[in-house]
């Protein structure tokens, strides 16, 4: 039983022959006292809140027989006490030396109610961005640029006006648009809100533009104000570029009162491969949330660039949860399923604290999940990358109508122009929303039909 | 050939059937300019610049036919007008969404004149830190806390004042000690700088304590600087847990006039993969020396945490090569090496700009190397973990002498005590530079014996 207030971290850890207790037995220690069975009884007791303590170890023999492929999942409690409430601590301590130390892969984390409690988190979130749009019963519409380097501001205010007149609730910045001569910030703002302006007076509807802050980390808050105050309504970060940190402090800065938009960039070089790296849906999904983002891109299943379906769901259920088990571990209730056969086999087998470790694992099996919700707001999923109309009734499905259809190709490359790309996604969308089958509605909408006849409607 | 300025990714690129040099030629536009064969000719003219190149292709059949490790290693050129002159920019344009690509790794970078010239790189350095240590003719010595989670003032001062009295050259914060109660960093610097001047009353040599910043993103300057002004004269960052901007801030501050020691932690979930992620002669090489790195820890080839020698290689290199090819791409003269067969019979399978590929690559390996040095400060490379004074004449070996020797266990388990266990490493470090045998030395050196007779020599 946890007494005290920890975070946990899930590990998959791959070997051919360790034995898995042990193993864990070593990183709790390891990572948190440094030594323990040598330590005198009083200096174990004064010791003993900054243990690290195993909550179980799951076992999987390969099926195949492959030793390469046997691994254990291990969950390990990290007192609080022993790192301050930020993101960079709490991975560094559960992820920093143990990420270099053999085919190991951080596929969870559960905060303490103490440590989750001095996050924030998204400002706006769902039912604020939903709030700022006037939008609270559909799936949002965001779109890309088409291109934007080597572009001026005319050619860019056009591209703006051309998405924004089909009627798309957001439009983002691309990600490699930095500081440039071009299209400097401000007057790239300026631009692109005066296309907006134009484009609002005939399609009547609200429209949030994140503009992509970029440059010198410390500089970072200088730049979204100058964007703020040019009449930027939204901000782009390329989050994994400068920490999670960065994000969290931009969120948190009560001058900054704009949605943020968190670009998944470089998260590939973390995240695809099974045996090292962050889990999709910790890297995109909880920390994200954690450190504020009020939506969240990353590569949908349906496209060029792909991740599988179940780490897609994976980062919506992080981003839109509301069960407080999913990101918090209580002291005596440590949200912790039990872990099975692997569990126990393995702690027959015997640790320092194989009896904690059955006791912590085995309460949290025999608890009803607590009925209080996650402490911060939901998170919008955007996935993206090879979106047209005829995969939205698959969006919804998947995602259901809290999501963020998010289109470049496919709005830009509509045969009809970029504004009727636009106005497709929202016939599919509305076609969706009413029960209408796609190919039904498009009879009597021209747009949704060209676009299903260039890229089809998946069956 | 190349006119202009461009900084140059290497990708290994893993795919069982791709057209490398289409998948190149996409890249290579995807990345800069979004589109290119359907612009019309005037536009292609005033968007050449911002195009990106592709330098060569190299593609590897897979020798025992698994045509899962079919790849090929492919060199883009980015033009320096895309992005701004941060890392977090170049890193975003050239592996941001190419990231998530599938099965794709970062695995070299250079740099044009251009860019490298925004970063001041190490204050200090190689020399620099020599200078302040007043050591130039052997390899240092580093320590590391045996631990420091739970331990007040008086027992982190005594931890400290045993590894001083050993000789050590420089200790080392634990990268998991955060700002705390018990410790608190400006009190940690008195405590701990106060026992290295009592040590040094007898060991009449200097030495350079690495306080561990922590904290708030914005925050670390400051903290810095707290942390200088009640002592410290070193200072160490998790620096992939905040970005290597923020080292880049840091190193470049001009109140921050000490070395700055780089931990790798987290860097296990970027580089160990051979399929994902970026390579680690990159991420723990090139981009901390870029960033300023004075000193860069990364796991040694010799203990538990292991990183195969051919990659701790290729980071030595990296930090301490003076060869500008190593680092820069010139316009005309690329630096790149033609790729041999590879590239050519990729290259008369034709691409749009083959011709130039096939141009640009042929002078990179006709031009003699330049005379001109890598225009950053020698990083020192600390290959860490299972480090103990038997490994001495392989680090060595390895490393040559510009190197730091970096030992915690192999200190503190000394069996005679800790100070004798620094006293172990510096009697190793004496007997290879004086070419004795390690066992001749120890004849009349108990400590080195003591050491050699728990872990061994390496034969």
């Amino acid at each position: 039983m946890l007494n005290g207030s920890y975070c946990v971290a899930t590990y998959r850890c791959f070997d051919e022959k360790a034995d898995f207790r042990k193993k864990a037995e070593s990183i709790a220690v390891g990572l948190t006292v440094g030594s323990w069975t040598e330590l005198p009884a009083t200096k174990k007791k004064e010791m003993e809140k900054h243990l690290g303590q195993v909550l179980s170890v799951d076992v999987h023999e390969p099926e195949n027989g492959d030793p390469a492929e046997r691994y254990a999942d291990i969950r390990i409690a990290y007192p609080d006490v022993n790192f301050s409430a930020d993101i960079p601590a709490l991975l560094v301590t559960v992820f920093g030396k143990l990420s270099m130390d053999g085919r190991i892969r951080l596929i969870d984390l559960h905060f303490s109610p103490s440590f989750i409690s001095r996050f924030p988190g998204p400002k706006f979130g769902l039912k604020g961005v939903r709030d700022l749009l006037g939008v609270h019963d559909r799936p949002l519409l965001m779109s890309i640029f088409k291109s934007v380097i080597g572009h001026d501001l005319d050619e860019l205010g056009a591209q703006f006006y051309g998405q924004a007149a089909g009627g798309v609730d957001l439009i983002k910045d691309d990600e490699i648009l930095f500081e440039n001569p071009l299209t400097p910030i401000e007057k790239r703002v300026e631009t692109c809100m005066q296309a907006a302006r134009r484009a609002q007076a005939e399609t009547r509807q609200k429209l949030l533009y994140a503009v992509n802050v970029t440059g010198p980390a410390s500089g970072l808050a200088a730049q979204a104000k100058k964007a703020i105050a040019a009449g930027a309504n939204a901000l782009l970060l390329n989050v994994l570029a400068y920490g999670f940190d960065t994000l969290r402090e931009l969120a948190a800065d009560p001058d900054i009162r704009v949605p943020i938009a968190a670009h998944p960039a470089l998260a590939g070089a973390i995240y695809p491969s099974p045996h090292y790296g962050i889990a999709a849906s910790v890297l995109l999904g909880k920390l994200m949330r954690l450190a504020g983002a009020d939506l969240v891109l990353f590569p949908s299943p349906y496209g060029s660039v792909v991740m599988p379906k179940e780490e897609n769901m994976a980062i919506r259920d992080a981003l839109l949860t509301e069960r407080a088990d999913d990101y918090i571990c209580r002291g005596q209730d440590s949200g912790v399923e039990a872990s099975g056969v692997g569990l126990h086999r393995e702690v027959a087998a015997g640790g320092i604290d194989a009896a904690e470790a059955r006791s912590a694992a085995g309460h949290g099996a025999g608890t009803p999940a607590s009925a209080d919700a996650v402490p911060l707001r939901a998170s919008i999923p955007v996935p993206s990358a090879g979106i047209h109309p005829g995969l939205v009734p698959w969006i919804v499905r998947d995602f259901g109508v809290d999501v963020v259809v998010n289109a470049g190709g496919g709005i830009h490359g509509h045969p009809m122009g970029t504004a009727a790309g636009g106005r497709a996604f929202r016939q599919a969308i509305d076609a969706v929303m009413s029960g209408a089958g796609l190919t039904d509605y498009a009879r009597n909408h021209p747009e949704l039909a060209a676009a299903i006849e260039r890229w089809g409607a998946k069956a």
